[in-house]
């Protein structure tokens, strides 16, 4: 159980930080600006094109896929960089080419596709030249619970045939996601986690249709291409689209999500490091009835659990990174589920403090606060609602 | 201590339940759909005019107003027909002529006013054909100190003259707010609480700019003319525009604040139920893992902390009511003081259990909890943080 | 919904008031020495008795029992009468002859006992010449779920035959509990709640055994006789001691929990003043890093929210009185939980506040907090866990 | 950042557990039977010293202490050793001569004692000999605050003279306990923290008195010495029992905080484990409405909660451990702050959550869950209440 950082990592991490320090966040503000200039819109503004030609120049960029492809680095080499990024989670992971859901997809092309998968579409995400999505949820299910995938995919000689209707594409509504990963049942009758299949389907394949963005908390997202519902309507593809194979679609989700969680954990935990750093700069700066809120033991408090909670909840997203690395990801299983569900809840909680310090400006665009919230707050359901997970792994623990 | 519904009491709430139900809700989609068509702009939507017409025919307008010049009632009476308003927070209080900060600002004028000024504000605001705002909160002080207000009303000669900065100003982004109520300094050395001052300001007086509309969570509020920062430099109006006298200005801002609070809680109230009443539709409705949601341990618990939650705070809130009318609102200033503090945090609650029911759809505009959240979790800094409140309860208490 | 005191219950509150003041807080060092002189002994201690001659004489006697026999309180009349004996738990109910679980028992004897069961127990229970036990729980089974009980009650003839292991019978321990009030079943088959009755088992009838007390924490109880183990085996009864009917006894039982759990509700609101007032004095004397606690933030907040959590739930007790007396027992079952659920957890939460005010003395005997602390932890276990209230309300309101 | 434990941790840790299975676990019923048959004694029982002999004999002694005198470990080593000793905490840190307050004892002989100081005092305790007791805590201020100290140790001539009172003087109650060291002021003029010096007591000095022992929650603890006020009226000693020079005090007080505070922890991890290991038993086990509470989902929540407070709180500590031992105490006093405030907390929940689970075996003798929890609770108190370190640390976050 070792945690300590090695040359490599200490070296890329110095130089994230200092990315960030230098050129992600003086960018926010420019950022901003333009998104403000072009509401409606959903690909990436210029000043992401501009960082990522900084990062890519940087030596910073696919940090997140192990093996040849990307950087090469472990979990535990990646969390604290990961971290990094999540104190601008909607510019720095974006501007580095890590940013979900891309990187989940890239990841299930590497692991799962054929070379010839690989080379479509791989080969430009690694790049950024395009942009993908991940259809997965449905809004008519419990998606959590995989038996309940409405969608279908029939195969029909040469071609799959894609019905049924998914939400919550993070990116689809940009036009750049030019390729879907699909998740639906091949095979409604067969055991419970052989009935799913992965397919790749193009953006422009007849049938489908991008129906809509979803909002969260009244944030578009449009700065990285929303959340859509989709459409599939007889939707058909060659047969060679399918990722692996028939009934294998339920493990590469897995397989997926494993890493997903920990990279969504490890930008929490800047998110919060950032909220804190907010909010100690306004305690110092702000006077209530004749003090500094600094010097008030209710702020002081609330500072104190901060830092408690997001250096124990470290500790333990880097364990689960050394487990990963060390015994793989099914084994790292009850980590995982660990962390996905005790991060976002300390996070929320210390940006819930940090609104409540900054007061009005907390709510607003003034401070990122109340963006970031969303952000976090949504990730207690994204990949399965946190009550899912409490009850297996609580389960698990009653087995012994 | 009678809690009891009277007569007319109970005949209101019916007809405004019946309204809630026959005209708000069923509008609300239309609304939805108006405001969509048209982004940017910070005017009542034509279903709200429509809604009016409809209220004001069933007799149910003005109820917040006590006196003559409104439906006469006790804060007792009107609690449980706030309540029904609070189901639809943005579309009912404001078909009702009650919603702040109108109902605010025509309190102020209806028992500071002078006759010529209620003749010229009163009357149009009573009539739901002007808006109003009132200008309070700075943003560069901590505005819960009164203290620390840095706007300056100066007199000179006939006029005063007003500079500052406000903002938090709800519904000033609305062409339709013609006037707004200007809390600032005539006396910065008099007594703590004697140097400020009240004054009317128009709209379209030169040196008044509306600089930027501000956003909670991601919401802007559009539907009733959202939240601006409001500049004032060297605005000049006439000396009878002050509202009582110098040094008058904390003191009725105490007497607005009081019912102000209560109206909020009463609202989140129903907001509350209302949450509770989508988070069990859907209980029942969803299944995952082979069980309907309403079957799972952990939702009746949410299901039953929730309810437990509402009847002991709506208890509290009638008791505050009752008191307010009974000994007056500065003998009940502990009570106010525990509601502000306990009801939004309780409904909070509630909500974010509704939202993690719903998973994607909670935080989506495909339900209305994200929003009412953002709604609530506001009220939580508005009128002074609850720090600032709990503070204040405490020390009285220890005081005994 | 008239929650006023009339006159009876304001001239009563003022008597058990002074009665408190003046009698009982007073006495409790000398209780305390009695205690000490005398471990082993579950009996009451003279102090006891001579407070009961002086309440008897103050009038304040059976203030608990409705009708002729008692003092003919309605619920709403007997709440702040109860609260007030709360502040004191251990002395001030058994000086008014009002302390569990003799209250329940003879409130089972006056609405089923036959004319023979009250004259042999009834009225020296009034009288308090002898003292009595409820033998329900049982330490194999999970109680709250009736069908569980094992002790079983077979007529044989003229007699019923007891056999059972029962635990928690307070003050069982006390050899003037002459009578035992024992649930069990007499017909296995019957339908779910019409197989367990109830019998009258004289405490030195052949079979009984007291086997052991057991410790609350590490407290004894032995002031009011304890909590008792207790084997019965084949004891006999003449048939004329069941009370009511065979199949009865579920019946009985929640008839007799109704009112037993508000009384426990009703004095936890009193034990949380009392830990609040304390809190109060102690935060006004202790001085700590150049300041008393009470001008320190974070016990202010403490303070504040602990009274608020008392006004709220005081008037939530006050309701689900009026509801008792007004639309009855059953009807009154959703507000009879959630104040079983909300109140012992809120004053739990008050008393560990006050003992972290008062730092080691708050763990120790030389205040009362970590005793009220231990007996209001039991509340949220007695009479079924909290976690089954929760279920059970929160289906019900699934349910609508 | 390295918590792999080395060769020696792993087969201390085996030999640990083994010990606890084998040895302590089955001697706790054998240590409460002779617990009630010595009402009112204090000094170990005979199967303490029993097990202490095959301790011994184990090699499993003065784990605690690092050096030569000890068994030369690293907190980074001692941590799980440690923690495997929580799951008995009454019987197995005795039985290894591990227990405070004599650890931190002999940590301050070991450390600032005289050689003389070292031979009468530390040899015996090393080896079991004799017990000691910690002197500093007072009845009459707020301790945490060092400059309040009211105990006076005044030179004259080759000699001192002490005059104070103490309480919680964990293990004083026992005649074993035949040294004091006795914190006081020996300069009320020097700078805040040079007016304390530690001085060493014999228990026989005229002028000593242990005047009463506290309870916890209801228990005496009279296994272990109980917790004894202990007055000190004009007791003299040599001027050579001063421990290092006068002014030290607060120096060395601070450095037996750091271990004891970490010690604490490590423990309280292992009661943590223990409570969950308990509450997964009986989950299994009892059958509510049809299904085992193993089946429910709000006890596999509590279940999933406490596993994941526990992981991620145990690294905290182990990462505590491994700056202690890298950087020093000092450089690690947020570490230690941290798990001070945040150990406790989170096994006070988890225990909550056992007796809950337990329903009256939980609050009863029939579980150790009751007692543990009071000794948990207790360690919010001890060394300081929670909310000085939380005020510390939040005071020092807000710094940078």
């Amino acid at each position: 159980m070792d945690f300590a950082f090695d040359d490599t990592t200490r070296d890329l991490a110095e130089r994230t930080r200092a990315f960030l320090d230098e050129q992600v966040l003086p960018a926010e503000a420019l950022h901003e600006e333009q998104l403000a200039a072009t509401p409606g819109q959903w690909h990436f503004r210029p000043v992401v094109d501009e960082l990522r030609v900084k990062a890519r120049e940087a030596g910073l960029w696919n940090l997140f896929l192990p093996g040849e492809n990307g950087a090469g680095l472990t979990n535990l080499q990646y969390a604290p960089l990961a971290e990094i990024t999540g104190w601008s989670p909607r510019l720095a992971p974006v501007a580095l080419n890590c940013s979900a859901p891309d990187t989940g997809n890239m990841e299930v092309l590497n692991d799962f596709g054929t070379p010839e998968q690989q080379e479509r579409w791989l080969t430009p995400l690694l790049a950024a030249q395009i942009r993908s999505a991940f259809c997965m949820t449905e809004p008519d299910v419990a998606s959590s619970d995989a038996t309940n995938i409405g969608t279908r995919i029939r195969r029909d000689g040469d071609e799959y045939v894609i019905t049924g209707r998914k939400w919550w594409s993070t990116g689809a509504m940009s036009p750049d996601a030019k390729i879907f990963i699909v998740m639906g049942k091949t095979d409604p009758d067969a055991d419970r986690h052989r009935q799913q299949s992965m397919i790749l389907v193009p953006r422009d394949t007849p049938g489908v249709t991008v129906v809509r963005p979803l909002t969260v908390f009244g944030y578009d997202d449009r700065d990285h291409g929303g959340h859509a519902e989709v459409a599939f309507d007889e939707v058909r593809v060659p047969a060679s689209h399918l990722i692996a194979g028939e009934g294998d679609g339920f493990a590469i989700a897995q397989a997926r999500l494993g890493p997903g969680r920990i990279h969504h954990c490890m930008r929490a935990l800047g998110t919060g490091e950032r909220a804190l750093a907010l909010m100690a700069d306004r305690a110092n700066e702000r006077v209530a009835f004749g003090r500094t809120l600094a010097e008030q033991g209710v702020i002081r408090e609330w500072v104190a659990r901060s830092r408690i909670e997001l250096e124990s909840l470290r500790l333990l997203v880097l364990k689960t990174a050394w487990l990963m690395d060390t015994v793989g990801n099914r084994r790292a299983m009850t980590e995982i589920q660990a962390i996905k569900i005790a991060v976002p809840r300390a996070v929320q909680r210390i940006l819930d403090r940090a609104i409540q310090t900054f007061g009005g400006a907390g709510v607003s665009q003034d401070t990122p606060l109340a963006e970031l919230y969303a952000g976090v707050r949504t990730l207690r359901i994204a990949d399965g609602p946190d009550e899912v997970h409490l009850n297996s792994l609580g389960r698990a623990q009653l087995r012994r």
